[in-house]
Parts: structure tokens; C-alpha cells; sequence
């Protein structure tokens, strides 16, 4: 029986041994887990408290940290390109998903968006995705599931080019080859005080979606790029690093309006 | 009686007129709001839905929208300057802070972010922010309720170099000039799973406190800073915007841990 | 008679009051120069060494420097956009233009980069500068002569979307609506080991020009964009500065070869 | 005998397969060159122009260009972190270096600033470059010697620290691990209009500069860092490249004075 604050088998945990290796691994007896620095027997996390370590077979500490949401998104197996937390923080934040929020998303992808959509959602939320490609589906929700999140989620298997099933919804994430195609559903599925947000790596698709937005009553619109610099910082060595991921993708964001549809 | 949907007076709404020139205002009855674009009844909007359009006096348009977090944020009426949105989703997507969340703030200044985590750890969590001015208080207060988040909030007066009073925290957020002096009392009040966050503008308060992490048991630490560049869209003149905001501080997440002292 | 390094009347210096107010003036007596600081007296700057100041009638004083190029650039009496420092720079260096090089410029415009490639020229090269304006052509050759660089120049009123009349030039540097139209031209008047530089606001005109250098057997396309960011260093509050220049323009560059055409 | 125009025997050449695999070789007959896409038969070139194209022995296309003083400087043996394009071309562009120019490089570790500089001071300027280890030098030398640069280059083999032993020069260049010890001495070698530039990889290294060049009669003191974005420019596929170069190294620039020493 395990007492208050401890790890009980069947848990996600992250084992982690520094800022680049870091593995989500279920807590497991008699399983091992292998990695560069030696394997590490699971067996060994149950019972321990979170901000512990475990050693490998080889001596390398390993603390053992309680995933979040970010780590979730992060670890996602993934059959396709994600969307990585930056954007996706600013998505959430800039359309006002939170708590009780009603969110359509397509494409569900891999569910990395999914997960962090459900996970700030709970507990009264609704998160629906859609995808066309049952495969990405059931990918995504051993994601979800995995994450403990798939009460807030609904998958479903629909081309959104024929539009959306739900209405009143408070906001429509897309994350679409051709999200242009999908923006007069996104309008009707939208409740009055709607936000859309339309996330894409490539210049043409914002042209493309930007110029749809405008010819859909849509207004406030706002298309950023989001850059993360690390610094690494130790007296006397102090500086950004050497490297940096330079782009990811557009996010553009927009307001549904009930007049101004330009005919 | 209103009908569904509709605006009520005493509701806080947006009047956005373009990107530069979005107002928050409260809906009231024979109550004008005087723009550079002429004056608006409030009382008009009364009984109007989200998404629709009012007109000033001079005939210029203005959307009403539902505030969004971010929007309250932004409007947060200051004494201090605030931690900006696009800060404040990396906070709280890096750290976990979510539904259900109990996290401390240190300090509240005008409450811009404390709004912000205020939304997200509804309906079940708390947030526990500190200052050592009533005066900031006071106003923070005023802008938490506008909001309409004052349930989530437990505003305190204290001296946070002396300790925090929760224990078993989700997350403690830091927005202090001297956050090094509080990351001892930041891992006591810390659950094992806890994580850290310390905002600050300069590159030595950062050094300070990373090191005052490292030498308390943190782990993970990492130190970015968030670039947003605004693209204006718009076939044939497609471009970055020409100024930017090119820094506001630096971020510095951690994760506690119960093992690795230095001593 | 004047000493040796003493400045003399007629010569052009920088007046500096901080780093946001320099002045390019001319030196001269019996005249004012008038400051939001108080005037200077233009003549009490006469046989005076550069590195001293002088003091405004208010008492500010003014450090006289001698006009680096990037002075002479940032201070051109402008009809047009310049292109600046930083992207005159990379367009220099990255092409290889250098003493004795025979570079084409076009267009013109308020002569800023004509200025500094004239400057990196000398003794013995030469920039031929074409626009069709001659307006244009008359504000940049004061520009260029307040320099003293008129002696590198060669500006040409003609339109180049008919072509340019030089041959084996070492360079092409494009400023240009519409460079994409220039770019066979380009081809024509460069040398077997010559480089094209094309420098654009917009991603619509960039991506119409690399199109442009694909089909003219240019190879070693490369198209960067340079972002600048000024660090406020003082002990305890060194930070970047609040507001950046987020974008100038997209600079182009290519390398003829005789291979490979697509016809 | 060669025509005009034909590459000949020991020159200098850029063997181009694409973006990131450029070579630069000495052109010899009766020598292979190996690359990943086959051998390349460096007699083959000789007699050939610029721009046109050889084929490895399994078939792969390499253009010939003439190098750039880029290329060069990328290209140096390194025994050193060397300093970037983009920063040499900063460095130049903003302290006026340039031909006739007099200017001391410290230290010159693998040269590939110094064969920069070499080239835009022609053909009557010089740089005095200095370094501690004979070893750096040597290699220096080598790497001057290949762009065909060392008659404007007097290499020193000094510690700077003690003093430089020019004077009046136009400008000082620093890429040293103590920058700011040296400031002194570079105000003494400083003619009355120099200027001083110094490149530094770390925060810390800044501050102190900065602090040594407040109080040695500087002033216009600047430091900037300097980000390029390389942009992949297809039609339909247009964007960042995802990853970039974070951070090289912050640059201080400043102008020397004849009064204002804080004393």
C-alpha cells in the first residue's frame, strides 16, 4: 500500500538526466529501461516521490519529475511534424482557450495540439478533433489516453473541408495543409464572441488564409512568428546558445464579426 | 429582459476599431466613451451580440468583442510595468500551471499576470500573489475583478523575503527585482512535483538567480527569452512589420528536486 | 594656416550629443548650427581636432567626430526608404565588392548604398548607378559629393528594365520594384566570377526574383533577412533595449554561371 | 598559355556542389580532389572559366567560382573560433575601415578576420595584427597567404596587454578572451577620429568592456548583436530555414575623445 505523494506502477513519469535527455516512461515493475547512460530498472520508481532520483546500472543519476504538459506535447509519438509548446502556449493564451472552453481543432495530427487543448480545457471543456486519416487518429488518442485527458477529447474522423458538426463554439485551431478551404466552417461553427487561430509553416498559406479571413467576416487579424532563445547562463560564460530552432510556423489569429463581409 | 446572448449592461466588452485602437470598456446607459475616432453610447451596446458593430459619432466602426484573457491583461490599468502575454503563455504552459492548480505569485503588481493564472487554475485552483505595496494591491485587485476572477485570487501583503505561508505548491511564480533572495522559500512552499518560474528584464538579476537555483536543489533549469515578430499579410506586400518589441525579460523555469544540495 | 589634424572650414563632421542625436554639418564660420540643446557655432569648431567638443550657446556639448561611411549613410537627405547599414554591410561583404571592383547599382535612389559602395571601391573601381529619375539622380549626387566620393560614381538616368551598358562588371546590386525584370540583364553585364545582390522589402518580390535567378543560370542562391539588436550594457541593468528594428528588408544573392540554363 | 579570362595553374578556386558544400582548393594538375559525391580531377579545371562546371567521377556537377573574400574567411584552417561574415562585415561597415585604412587586429588567432580586413584596407592600407602564440600565427599566415592578402598584413607576435606599438591608426579591432585590459593601449594607438570595435562571445565579458571604455575617454559606445535568417524561397514552399545561428558573439563599438575621462 503506498503511502501520500508516492509513484504507484502504472504512472507516466519523466526520468531525466539532463536538459536534453529527458524520456516519459510508465512506471513498470520489472521493466528496464535502456538508455546511453546504462538502463534504468523501473521497477525501482515505485514508491519513490516525485523530485527523486534513480540510478542506472552504470551509476548516471536520473531524477524522476512529474510530467507536464509540456512534456506530454514534447513526447507525443508523432506520425507527423508538431506543433511545439511555444506555439501552442500562445494559441491557447491568445484565443482565450481556458477552463470550460469548446474548441475545435483540425488536423488532429499526431495530438500534440490535442493534448494541451484538453489539458486546458478541463474539467467542463470540450475538445474536438478532426482528422482524415483514421491512422493519425489512433495515434493521437494513445497520446491522449496516455496523458490521461480523453474524457475532454472527442476524435473524429471527417474531411473539414465539408465543414464542422458543432456550433457555438468559442474557438476553431487549425493546423491544416489548406487551412484557406476550411475558414467559411470555421465562421459557422464559430459562437459570436469566436477566435479562430491557423497555424502554418509556409508565407503562401498565411497569404492564402489571410486573404479568406478577410473575405469572412473575420477581423482583428494578426499573424506572428514566435522565436525562442536560450540563454546559458554561468557567471562568467553567460550568452544565448549557439544554436536556436528559427522557425516553426505563422500563427495567425482572428475575431469573428457578425457584419463588414466584404461581397 | 434580455434574450440569449445578448449584452448586458455592466459587462465588460471590447471596442476594437483597428489593431493599435482596442478599448475595454463597461457597458453602461447614458455613459459616452470619448476616442480620437469621435464618442460612442455606451448604452447602444446594450442588447447587442458579440461580433456586431457600433458606430461612433463621426461614423467610424467599432466591433464589440468579448474580452479575451489576453485582452484584460493588456488593459490592466498600471502602476508597474507588466509581464506581457506572450511571457505569460510560456509561464504557463512551461511550468504545467493549469485547472486545479494552486500557484504563488511574488510580486502582484498591477495584477496583469496574476489575471492571467487567476483564468487558468479555474474553477478549482488558487492563486496566492504577494506584494509588499498595498497600493499595488489595491489596484491589482481592482483589475482582477474586472475580470471577474476574484474567486481564484488570495491577494496578500507580505514581505516575501520572508517566506511564503502555503505549502505543497504547484508552482511558484517569480516577478521580483531581487528573485534570487526568494528561491529558498520558493522550494519550501514547492510540492516534490513543484516548478519554478522567475521573470526579470536583466541579464544579471538572471544570474543571480540561476545560480541561487543550482544551489538549492533545482534541476532542469532554463533560461529563454521570447521574440514575437508581427507579419503584416497582404498579397504583393507581404513583410515582417518594421518595428518590434525587442525585449521585455528573461524567463527562467526549474523543477525542484528532493536530492543534489550543494552544500 | 591650420595644424596638422585640425579641422578646417568646408570639411563635413558629426556633432554627437548622445546616442540618438548625431549631426552631419558642414563646417563654417558665422554660422549656427540650431539643436533642440541650444545652437552651436559652426565656426568654433574650426581648428579644433575631432575627438574634442564644443558647447551649444545652453552649455550641452557636443562631441566633433570625423563622418564614418555609416554616418554619411544614415545621414543622406532622403526622396526614398534608404537601404541601411547593417544590410549595406552583408550586401558588401557577401559579394565581395572591394577596392577596385566595377559594381552596377540600381536603382539609385537618395544615393545611401551608392555612397558606400563608392566608398569600398576606391581608389581604382568604380559604381555605375542607374535610375530613372532624375530627381533622384540629383539628390543622391550631393549625397555622394558631401562624401567626397563623386569621383567613384558614375550615375546614369536610364531605365534598366532595357538593359545596362556596362560589361564584366564584378557586381550587381539590385534596389528595385520589380527586380526579377533586371535579372537577365544582370546576367549579361556581369563578369564569368561576378555576383548579384538583390535587396527587397517584400516576400512577393523575393520570391519572384530567386524564380528569376533559377531560369538565368544563377547558382548559390541564398536570400537572408538581418535583425539587430542593441544591448543596453551598464552593471546591473544589462538587458536588450526595449524596441528593435524588426525588418528592413530580404537581401538575395546568386553567382553566375555559364552552366546549366533552364530553357 | 592561357587566354584571358581562364583559370590557371594555382589559383585559388571554389568547387560548388550546393549550399552547404562549397570547397575551396588550390587548382593543381595531376590532383584529385575527394569529396562525398565522388573525386573531382583538379587538372580538369585549369584552362576553364569561372562559372562553368566539372564533374566528380560519379557524375556530380561542381561549379567553378572565383572564392569571395566570404569564402575565404570561411574557409580559413582553423585553429580557433573564427568570427562570422556577418560580423566581419558589421565590424568593417560600422568602425569605416576601409581602403588606406590603418588598423590593429587583436588577436589574430586563425586570421580570418585579418585576411578581411587585409582586403578592404588595399591597396594602401595595413593591418597590425597581434597574437601570443606563435601557432596561431603560423596559421594565420597561411590562411592570409592563400587569399593572396600579406602585403597589407604585418602579423605581431606580442601580448597586447602590454601595449601596441603603433599609433594615429584608424581603428582597433578586439577579439580577445580580456578585451577590456587592452582599452587603455587601443586609446593610445587611436588616432583622434578612431574608432574601436571588440567581439565578444559572453555577457560578462561585455560589461566589462564597456565599463574599461566608459572610463577611457570613449563615447558613441554601442553594442549590438547581429541575427541572419536564411529564407527558403520556393514558390508554395517559402519560409525560414527551422534551424538558425543563435549567437555568435555581441560587438561593442565606440569613438574615441579628447576630453570626458572620468577621472
Amino acid at each position: 500500500m503506498e503511502r501520500d505523494g508516492e509513484i504507484i506502477e502504472g504512472e507516466y513519469v519523466i526520468l531525466y538526466l539532463d536538459r536534453r535527455r529527458k524520456y516519459l516512461v510508465q512506471v513498470k515493475r520489472n521493466r528496464m529501461f535502456h538508455t546511453h547512460r546504462g538502463y534504468v530498472d523501473l521497477g525501482e520508481v515505485v514508491g519513490r516521490r516525485y523530485g527523486e532520483a534513480v540510478k542506472s546500472h552504470l551509476g548516471f543519476k536520473f531524477y524522476i519529475f512529474k510530467p507536464t504538459i509540456r512534456n506530454y506535447v514534447m513526447k507525443v509519438e508523432r506520425k507527423t511534424q508538431i506543433i511545439y509548446p511555444k506555439d501552442i502556449a500562445l494559441i491557447i493564451t491568445y484565443t482565450g482557450i481556458g477552463p470550460g472552453s469548446r474548441v475545435i481543432e483540425a488536423g488532429t495530427g499526431s495530438g500534440a495540439l490535442t493534448t494541451a487543448l484538453a489539458y486546458y480545457v478541463r474539467p467542463n471543456g470540450k475538445v474536438y478533433s478532426y482528422d482524415i486519416k483514421e491512422e493519425y487518429l489512433k495515434k493521437a488518442e494513445k497520446n491522449i489516453r496516455r496523458a490521461g485527458l480523453e474524457d475532454y477529447v472527442e476524435l473524429k474522423l471527417k474531411d473539414v473541408t465539408e465543414g464542422f458538426e458543432e456550433e457555438n463554439v468559442d474557438a476553431v485551431v487549425l493546423d491544416l495543409a489548406t487551412p484557406w478551404l476550411v475558414v467559411k466552417h470555421a465562421y459557422n461553427a464559430l459562437a459570436d464572441w469566436g477566435s479562430i487561430a491557423s497555424y502554418s509553416p509556409t508565407v503562401e498559406q498565411v497569404i492564402k488564409t489571410v486573404e479568406a479571413l478577410r473575405k469572412t467576416r473575420f477581423k482583428d487579424i494578426e499573424c506572428i512568428e514566435c522565436l525562442i532563445r536560450n540563454i546559458k547562463v554561468k557567471e562568467g560564460e553567460t550568452r544565448p546558445e549557439t544554436f536556436m530552432v528559427g522557425h516553426t510556423g505563422y500563427i495567425t489569429f482572428a475575431r469573428k464579426t457578425l457584419e463588414g463581409m466584404n461581397k
